[in-house]
């Protein structure tokens, strides 16, 4: 079945509130998600920031131990103008570099103005903030065009314990990622911790670098399609993280500080993967790892980094006598 | 001019030892590496690990100040037989899942060996240690092809200030940097730090994973080709770090420890890049960055781990004016 | 006025839950805890863990932006019998010694059981866990008597921005610091973030090494005797985290991952502090942090960890014209 | 016996170097050491920093695997004045609050200066750098005294490997701890990693906060008198650190980045030293430092962090049936 659910409220936190709408696994969603900063489509201010996220959107008969499989069926732009930051955030820097960094302006800082033109498949820098100022941003790069790659920055379900977590930050729950790979075309999976799992989603960029260095992508509000099953093939992998797979690679997600601990969870989760699903024993798990396994660094930014381990799939259909998955 | 070099003697540290030979800008030169554990082309142990290194080449005219730049014409391994690691290096998993580790055994681990075919470009997985014990990686995997990716895991120059630093290590000299990247084809660029800049290379990789996170590409012994020529395009990045070209990106190499500081000095190195090279303001260059970067976690295994900045070139050929490099 | 407060009820967040009792500035409140894992002073479990909290208290007036001051006039274990862990945490030790650490059993964990002995002031190692069976902890160690050291791990406020964070970890509001500094006598500040502020208390030590290293200290139920004052001298220090003044140190608390993240926090805090409340201009503050600031490393173990930037207050009073607080 | 040595060179490595003179177990030195940027009791600038250190001194039959203890009698600055630092290092602080930190000055920073008194035992800040301008430290904090506490900075032996390692940085040889314990009456013990142990010092600070945040403590030259002992009780704890005693505490050190590994390291050290010297378990050994050990951060500024793990002697005392060191 397809929804078509026009949000009219936004939650701040990933954490067991209202659902708007019960889904059945196998139902299709179109929605809308604001800004990163709660601007919507038509330029309105219709909530505060950070990162609003529409929903939570309930699966019925969703268990705790259950996976949620969504498919990101389409993320698309919905207004002809972007943000970002113009400046790297100070902590991917060195320290001593971060001294001469730009120190932010009283009452708003100079954003990178991006014009997205979805039709032409780009984004166009056309200058710096509101204040209309001239600076390097929009002097040297005026004019330039990039592609444009839209994904999603925040999103995931409900946290286990009662937790209610800030969208600004990211858990084994999901939530404000901000990896370029959550891309249109990509299964994602997130353990299930309430009944009824609760997902939520917003703050679409409509591209970005890894690392989200500048604090931002280029921050835009879109129309989002999505659809969701319900996975009961357990055991999963304990702890349980956020999966993804877009055609070429089986990934594992880890959320946390510092760098080297989210990719210790990506890394112990694709282990375990390989494992429960694959039916490789430890040590030949770890093997073939260590010599195909890539990573990317998904957010350097966030309260919580995001590293993403990624397997080839092509390697995987190299085993000998692979169980699916 | 072509040399011809047939190393006699290894060294375990990058420092200013006396130089085999002394090469002019533009030299070229054939030379062979021993593996990570001192093997040679025909199985003989001529002396012992962690990465022995040949060399040093002098380069005539070099001064701390200029740049070193190494073309990597060719790495081809030389013998049949390479070997990896088979467990996931301890500091790569959750703390907690490290307790569950294979326990290296006394005399020597059960290593994965790996049948290198240099004309077919493939490995295969033949089996577990010298002790010809069957384990997980000898079962399961066994008859496993991966193809060839030969790569340099350590090289670089004689560092600053006296130091004489260990080849299980890396620095703003390079050294252990297990980048993946570091394939024939690549141009790269070292800071001088000592007259003659003092350059030495071992530890060619058969291919490895992104992180090294098995402690281990599979090792091998190998014939370089490499030609080297003299940069006094001053003033320099500085601080200076190990660069990249390999042709798509423009690379910047970070070494330390923890994960986020190698990030920290490759991001620094290259926003000092762009400013230094490419004529752009601070604050466009940090603008750029923060939409097109990419980074790559080369290895998370050595004291200093290594993360690479990449920046596409043909992002860079949008730029108006830009100054080549 | 003084309250006197059994509760039936605990909470495993930090978050804004309807409050049990609103004091007044001035108020005490003699009230109870229950260890980490639930079990109260009869040894029955009452709630499941980690770490419920009694409470939350809201204080009349408390407004976001004010301070909670808060005085801990008693800490006293109630009932003869507390536990610990008997093995390090896997992140304390090097990941390769990690490997040999040992496993977790099944059905519960060998736990080392202390009798504590209030009048006498002192805990005494009486062997291993519940299963009888003896270990190390039990043979060599048996009998080891330490003298107590009464504390409070986890205790703080309500959120900001409509969190709920779990009371294993800690931020700004407080949570799960697990520092042994909080003992009776002690002044502790913490911002208010909601409306009443909603004062949560939990998890007492009998006694408990810095770090926290084996993942607990000697855990236990007990009686607090609590009084609260609420701060309007504004401004507070920005950004604002729990301050602790023992008579001989004034303390800021810093709580994030990694380690040096909490030490940043805790350090800017304090030079904050310096400048906001002892009037200094910020390098004066910083030139004398130099040459007089401890750390207290809390607890390196929760999800967040917890360092302590302690200022002497005999330095403090040396200052010429010191505005007091 | 007793030597006196007057130095005409430093070093700014640690690394094999010709030794300045050659003793005997159980002889003692007395020696001078250069502040850390070069200059000497007279004022004068004799050589460069950073940390020039005095020696080596071999200690005859010394072969690696032993331990080299030496036993700081005396550290006495010996000139009237001392500089610091007068900002937070960029790493301590939040990354945010970086942006904020005052820009080093071209043409050598404003320094603060310190009158040293060592008959009254007490440092007085008299103001800011050469260039002989106000700023907060010369205000504001004018005048200021605080009593001396000298200490040893850079402090180590030769290490493994043929490495030569900068007096910037530390390890397991030791080298630039920075630690404000490393005092007169201390007992310290470096593993011996090359004939002759090759025993190096030099950087006194008259004080020092814990971390040594501001980049350094009160720098400044002195007299030093220190006896040297061999001792071969093997097994050593392996790995093996730097260890001290100073009469309340058994001290175990570690030098890495980041913080935790520091830690881990010291942490690591102390369970191998109770189970090897003092013949506790691994599991008593884990159960006690859980309850007990304290932490130091000695340095959080240079290249390698230091942290100090300390085991209460009292507490050892109470050990059945100890083993004595």
């Amino acid at each position: 079945m397809l929804h078509t659910f026009a949000p009219n409220h936004y939650h701040h936190t990933l954490g067991s509130h209202a659902p708007v709408l019960t889904l059945q696994p196998g139902d299709r969603v179109r929605t809308t998600t604001v800004d990163a900063a709660g601007v919507d489509a038509a330029g309105a201010q219709v909530t505060h920031g950070p990162n609003p996220t529409t929903g939570p959107f309930a699966i019925a008969g969703a268990q705790p131990g259950d996976t949620l499989q969504v498919t990101l069926h389409a993320i698309t732009p919905n207004r002809p103008m972007g943000w970002s930051g113009t400046a790297l955030a100070a902590n991917v820097v060195e320290p001593e570099a971060a001294i001469y960094l730009p120190r932010p302006r009283k009452g708003g800082d100079a954003d990178g103005l991006w014009e997205v033109d979805v039709a032409a498949n780009r984004a166009t820098l056309v200058g710096p903030g509101s204040d209309g100022s001239a600076d390097a941003a929009g002097t040297r790069l005026a004019g330039l065009t990039l592609p444009l790659a839209p994904m999603i920055g925040c999103f995931g379900v409900a946290p286990a314990g009662g937790e209610a977590i800030s969208t600004a930050t990211s858990g084994q729950h999901g939530g404000n990622m901000d990896w370029r790979g959550f891309t249109a075309g990509v299964v994602v999976r997130f353990p299930v911790f309430v009944p009824g799992a609760l997902f939520f989603l917003g703050d679409v960029h409509a591209r970005q670098g890894h690392g989200e260095i500048a604090g931002t992508g280029i921050e835009i509000s879109a129309d989002v399609e999505f659809s969701v099953e319900l996975l009961r093939d357990r055991p999963q992998p304990s702890p349980a993280w956020p999966q993804a797979d877009d055609g070429a690679f089986l990934c594992t997600v880890g959320n946390a500080r510092p760098l080297e601990q989210a990719l210790q969870h990506a890394t112990t989760a694709m282990a375990q993967l390989l494992q429960v699903k694959y039916g490789l024993e430890a040590r030949s798990a770890q093997t073939l790892m260590g010599q195909v396994v890539e990573y990317e660094i998904a957010n350097v930014f966030n309260p919580a980094f995001s590293v993403v381990c990624k397997m080839p799939k092509a390697v995987l259909a190299l085993l000998p006598n692979p169980q699916s998955h």
